[in-house]
């Protein structure tokens, strides 16, 4: 089904693009195997793309307390909640590679109360939800409770801030109707 | 990580169950390799899950303008947006299988609307979802719209049915944070 | 006003109906004086109606810790949340008989905090109204609060399997617009 | 059951009541047999109670072109989706006199979209239904739509300023936990 | 940009009023330097003025344990979450004035659980909410809760009623798309 | 009350942030006066600052089909839905002084289908909340409905992107509590 348009938006050839955008690209192509189709999608514009990318960088390759697998659990729980397809499978494939766990990301996106998480996890997806639906509520208290579950300021601030990243890449995967690449909806489903 | 607990409530053994519900259960497990979670988990009331059982059969095994892969596919859009895991998971792998497509589960459970289905399957969906809400703002519009896309009264009885069929079986699995099987969260992935 | 349309679909003829229905249908007419419209807008689909009688009896004729004034209070609080019309109005009227009480019902529909119930009655329309909402929110802590106002594993297993019952006869109302006979809306109003 | 308390505050005795105020209860529990009690509810703040009286009177009493069925229609549909126990027990009694039909409380309670009445009635119903939401998403479209119906901007003023009032109403009741008189849940629905 | 329409609904000439509402507009127009519209558009009808004008002084200019611009405060928060324009903006203008703050409107209306006040006023505007949401979940614990803030019985109605009254006039002004005075968009925002 | 903490987190010294983030301080200061405190507030994370700039500028100052001002509006008006109290009123001094109107930052964050707003700005603030809300129900439909009001693909990208920025935007802020400077509540209200 790979010959379905991947945006409602105009998609550049990747020959004509920047040479650093088309050099990561690449990079991810050889590493992955495939273009995963938000680099093309945004590269529509290819300054906003760069500063996505730095965006996402700085946050998910950080030395953070929380491990790559809670980070992509944040992203799928809070992309599934707004509904964002492109987020949901090609971060859902990273969740269960990361997590060496094939149901996760399932069980995530569906209903994580029901998930086989932590306490701590589970304490730390109600909290990416609460900034999900804007973060106006969060109060003193959510701290205190944070760190009742062992979650740093720092940590904290990671949650927020990739549930607030994906606020944005849900949206704009959806205004562009994106579509993922085939290749993710079965990655990581074989182990474990 | 089958050894997680089935259900929150007992769970009995298939050997102590009436005769009627241990041979339907053998059958379905003779012909899908493994007992689908639901049956024993329903079992801890084998006259209420006769009843379902009974319902399940009426409205899907019957002669209905609605194709095998249309019925899943309501089960499981409505499944989605109830936060139900035991329905989307189960009744993922058999709409992938009736629609001899890999991708289509994963779609139509995080955003229908940018699903590859036709504008028939779009049309029946959002009346589906608002059978879902209660079904209270149904309006004699709303048959209109649904006759115009080529749907019977008979097609749009089966329609609501099945979702309000999945309204209570969602309800029951997520009181009872019933587990799917393991086995389905890879069924029908690998065709297509 | 019993010339108003029973249902947006078909009604079948009492004499016309499988044996096994009529029969039931008869005895209920012998007992209550008129013929509940449920029956016959249910009856389009006797193998349907057959299912939705079975779980009914399984449910609400079972030796419960539940009271019959309990479980009616359930159905009348949440199909009144689901705004359906014929729950309301007919179990409505079943529950003022069963509770002894002329009014129950309005205070229940409208706003049961308000009721003249028990603290008992009011954890347990809370607990109702969880599973009316989806059931994805209900945690361990949700059974642990009930088991502290006395309910079994069984009574909770009721409270959540009737609300459930109802999710589906309130969507299949609501979808028919299933009209109330006249005679529920007066039914245990004389007494107490 | 008329010995639970009226209030959550403080209920004056009608003696202790100045003048004006008792005079009109009087009046009115002459004519009706009973004290309704929002009356000596809300006589605990008796300047508050006479500006309540002035507003109810100055709309509910004029020249309209809508029918004192109309006008506690309004009130009964939009105090129900308030979930306001007593305006809709003691509104629904009137709704059920002025409109001689026994029926038309429980239906316009609880899904006015099913019950017995006009279009034009149900285009206002769908109109008080959106200030009663807040009144901000009204728009000049929805104005044009009511004269369509043959709503003048009289008769807007009046639907809106209706649901106004009980907006008010509905909130100090349920603030009161006001308790409706025994006597509203039966009124009127011996007739037609 | 005062020549815009002040109201959907005719306005009346402040010189063809009746003389009790001419005088008083008058009045307020020597004092403030300008007619609120609010005054002419509800002069539509002097009778509902008359009514809201009785009901408005005898709950902001009664002694209450709440101060001015609590109460006031309450009128901002409540306004903004029914996106009000008309209430936001005057009574916005008079909060900065009586709480002597330029920023506290501003605060209070997008968001009041980062304002500048303090938990004695956070508490009130929770429950204002709670009443502005229908307060058909006011329940005996808010008002242990109140009451452990210090908060009397009376100062429980002045912040409920306050928040009641706004409830109509929210809805008027949105119904009408009141016009707020260029001139108060200004005022208070120079002290402090 | 400038004296109040900026944010949850701790607030790092101008003076000890790399050269190009202090540089940019420095520059935004000499031209407005003071330093907004987005930038001491998101500084607590340089690399995320910087993303989160290179993003802005790239979206906000690039030669658009949307004017500055409609910008601004867009920001404020789902910033205010969002109820973040930073965006509002830094953005909010923005607008006013972009579109040289006091008062359409008050009107456009309290209800701005009654803002001073032409037909095509309300049809782009429209369309930015449906991307507010997450996006998801966009349809087709949508872009035709856009391109009759004159928005050309690069136009409808701007208005989504910008909205999805400041859901990023508005939920930083709100859990960082981010005060606003004193300074934007005055900005820009002396004018028109």
């Amino acid at each position: 089904m790979d010959n379905q348009p991947i945006s409602r938006f105009p998609v550049p050839d990747i020959a004509d693009l920047p040479d650093d955008i088309r050099e990561r690209i690449l990079a991810v192509q050889e590493k992955t195997g495939f273009v995963p189709n938000v680099f093309v999608g945004l590269a529509y514009r290819p300054d906003e793309l760069r500063a996505f990318l730095a965006y996402h960088d700085a946050l998910l390759e950080r030395d953070s307390g929380l491990s790559k697998a809670d980070m992509e659990m944040i992203i799928v729980a809070t992309s599934a909640a707004n509904n964002c397809l492109y987020c949901v499978v090609a971060h859902g494939a990273i969740l269960r590679i990361r997590a060496k766990n094939p149901l996760i990301t399932d069980q995530v996106s569906v209903n994580y109360r029901n998930a086989d998480i932590s306490d701590r996890q589970k304490a730390m997806l109600d909290f990416a939800m609460k900034i999900r639906d804007g973060g106006h509520t969060v109060e003193t208290s959510d701290f205190r409770f944070m760190k009742e579950h062992g979650f740093s300021d720092d940590d904290i601030w990671d949650i927020g801030a990739i549930t607030a990243l994906f606020a944005l890449s849900n949206r704009m995967a959806s205004l562009m109707a994106l579509r993922p690449n085939d290749e993710f909806y079965r990655l990581g489903r074989d182990q474990g």
